[in-house]
């Protein structure tokens, strides 16, 4: 891999992702300014990640909007793959589908791949992935999406209807496509060969129960596109629409790199992070600031580069002012990295106090969520 | 291939199968005296299957018999893949299973794998496979099993505790090795290259649900064991005892091939065939018979080339002694192709008629035997 390249899977994200380039590679197209405007009429207003291009790119997006614009209805599927705790880079897509959810009126189906994340690690059990996935569906619910229209379910848990499909997806679909898609090996195991198949069927799941089309939009983070790649590749032989998709960009981690990494628990908040614990982890984050207080006041710095900054405008700042202002501070020197740290921290705090009292009270509801055989 | 040559899959019969090389490339072992004393000892009686080589490979047997004198229960575990209606071909294992169920006192598991044939048959649809699974079903049930100690279910129905078993199975298995033992190529499907992590299971069910290691037993046609080595290879490190198998000849067909196929409807005799059909068929099966009356009665004719004597071999006629005399009245041309099919039919024309009525009353039991989530 060139020093410039970069990889994106749905298992691996390397290097210095360029976004322009994804949307190229991928095939999927940027989300343009008459899109924007068409989400804005039906929502009211544009959510800030659509504003700021964290949601950029999507397939088949002017479907959806058409078919709401006729007034049907359409279905929201989204998942999250429990290998860990909640951090704060999983919410930003769960923040933006609760966004939909209330702007449209749409019911979601809200997938945990317990399976995925065992068969793709080594070196985790079933019960630590399914430990997990009831932790993250406690985040879930805590963001306080409608009980009325989100079902949320693991894979093992709801597996006889999920499995019948899948079937019918993986029949369609050849070793030579999965190794071409996903880049498998010989050494791959079989477990991971098949699972694209059960990660397609929520898409299709609201058209099986209903025994008509039912269009189903996807919000998620890019590095998920190839498992829908395949879904859309065989959702006309199987009977169904095919899935439109809206992607965003990964939440920097705190170390500076690209995704926020659930395996560094340093360059990570988790939503279980005590308050001060978490405030800690900001104080000591990456701003490649100036070595000296004196140097930054006088040089400012590039709140591109900085994580702290990324925090703010990815989630913790829904005004686009307030951001512009930050970033004009930042590098005219006006505000330095401890003291902008300091601001976040105390944001941060206060959204992990409210959070977690929402989470306890998740624990009480999980029954009127969970979607069970 | 070489014109002498075979070969023998799950999925495919082709050429004549040597049966004593079979055992060599699978490297299983022939069932050996001391193991025949040890069943009748403990069976009464042997099963002609047994006395006759018809059951004539293993793999583990005598681990299963030293369990049993241990005073230890086993289960057994056998299936079908519902890829068609129930031939008499399909019988002689489940009959031979019914002896050991009798002869052990012990718990069979049934596994209907609905989900392999809709998989690996381009044609059949999931709602195919389906229908033949509980069409099978009654067949199963007619030939006598113990309602309290069999248990019969579709992969797709009881998918709930196959699923998180069958996955840590299929995280154990490398698509090399799927490659190599059943002969996947890139454009096989996904589902296929997964399956055999499903059909593994049943081997495990029982020590998953009792908390400790219950050894299992498997009769079954020899075609089966590539999975079931699969099974063995992964036992150990997923903490169960590695199943044992009991392997059959298969059921020769009326056009005279080794292998009864469902696909040709003239060379197999269905349960559910009418009685004067099945007659019909057997009076015009191939036997290789003279050319006349008169030079049939002077040469007489081969046995072992005759599908008809075959039947008789392989399930209509349990006493060894009739059968060395059908075989002498054969080879002196004591008696001719016309009368020796009349013969059969008679025998096949009753069993059909006692089945059918078994068959039916079936229909009232299948909740009594069938397993679902």
């Amino acid at each position: 891999m060139p020093a410039n390249d970069f990889v994106v899977t749905p298992w691996e994200v390397t290097g210095k992702v360029d976004y322009e380039k994804l949307v190229e590679r991928f095939g999927t197209q940027i989300i343009d300014d008459s899109l924007l405007e068409r989400i804005r009429r039906h929502a009211g207003e544009l959510h800030f990640m659509l504003r700021r291009g964290i949601f950029y790119s999507h397939r088949d997006l002017g479907g959806i909007m058409n078919e709401h614009e006729k007034g049907n209805e359409f279905v929201l599927y989204t998942g999250r793959g429990p290998s860990g705790s909640t951090h704060l880079g999983h919410l930003m897509p769960w923040i933006f589908t609760k966004y939909l959810q209330d702007s449209y009126g749409a019911k979601l189906l809200f997938q945990l791949t317990d399976d995925e994340k065992f068969l793709f690690n080594e070196a985790m059990s079933h019960e630590d992935t399914k430990r997990y996935a009831y932790e993250n569906a406690l985040d879930i619910i805590a963001l306080g999406f409608d009980a009325k229209k989100t079902e949320i379910f693991l894979d093992t848990e709801y597996i006889t209807p999920l499995y019948e499909i899948a079937l019918r997806v993986a029949k369609r679909v050849t070793f030579s496509t999965a190794k071409a898609v996903f880049g498998f090996k010989n050494s791959t195991n079989i477990g991971s060969i098949f699972f694209t198949s059960i990660q397609s069927v929520p898409a299709f799941l609201e058209s099986q129960r209903q025994g008509r089309g039912v269009p189903c939009l996807i919000p998620c983070a890019i590095d998920q596109d190839p498992h829908f790649r395949v879904t859309r590749d065989v959702a006309s032989a199987l009977g169904y629409p095919k899935p439109a998709l809206i992607h965003c960009k990964f939440f920097p981690s705190l170390a500076g790199s690209d995704k926020m990494s659930a395996s560094n628990t340093e360059s990570s908040i988790f939503t279980t992070d005590a308050p001060e614990v978490a405030g800690d982890k900001i104080m000591n984050a990456f701003t490649g600031g100036g070595a000296t207080v004196r140097e930054q006041r006088e040089k400012g710095r590039k709140p591109v580069e900085c994580s702290i900054y990324q925090y703010y405008y990815y989630v913790f700042e829904e005004d686009d002012e307030k951001v512009a202002e930050l970033s004009r501070k930042c590098k005219e020197g006006e505000m330095i990295c401890g003291e902008c740290k300091a601001l976040l921290a105390e944001r941060v705090k206060a959204f992990l106090r409210a959070h977690q009292r929402n989470r306890e009270k998740a624990k009480d509801r999980l029954e009127e969520f969970m979607l069970r055989d």
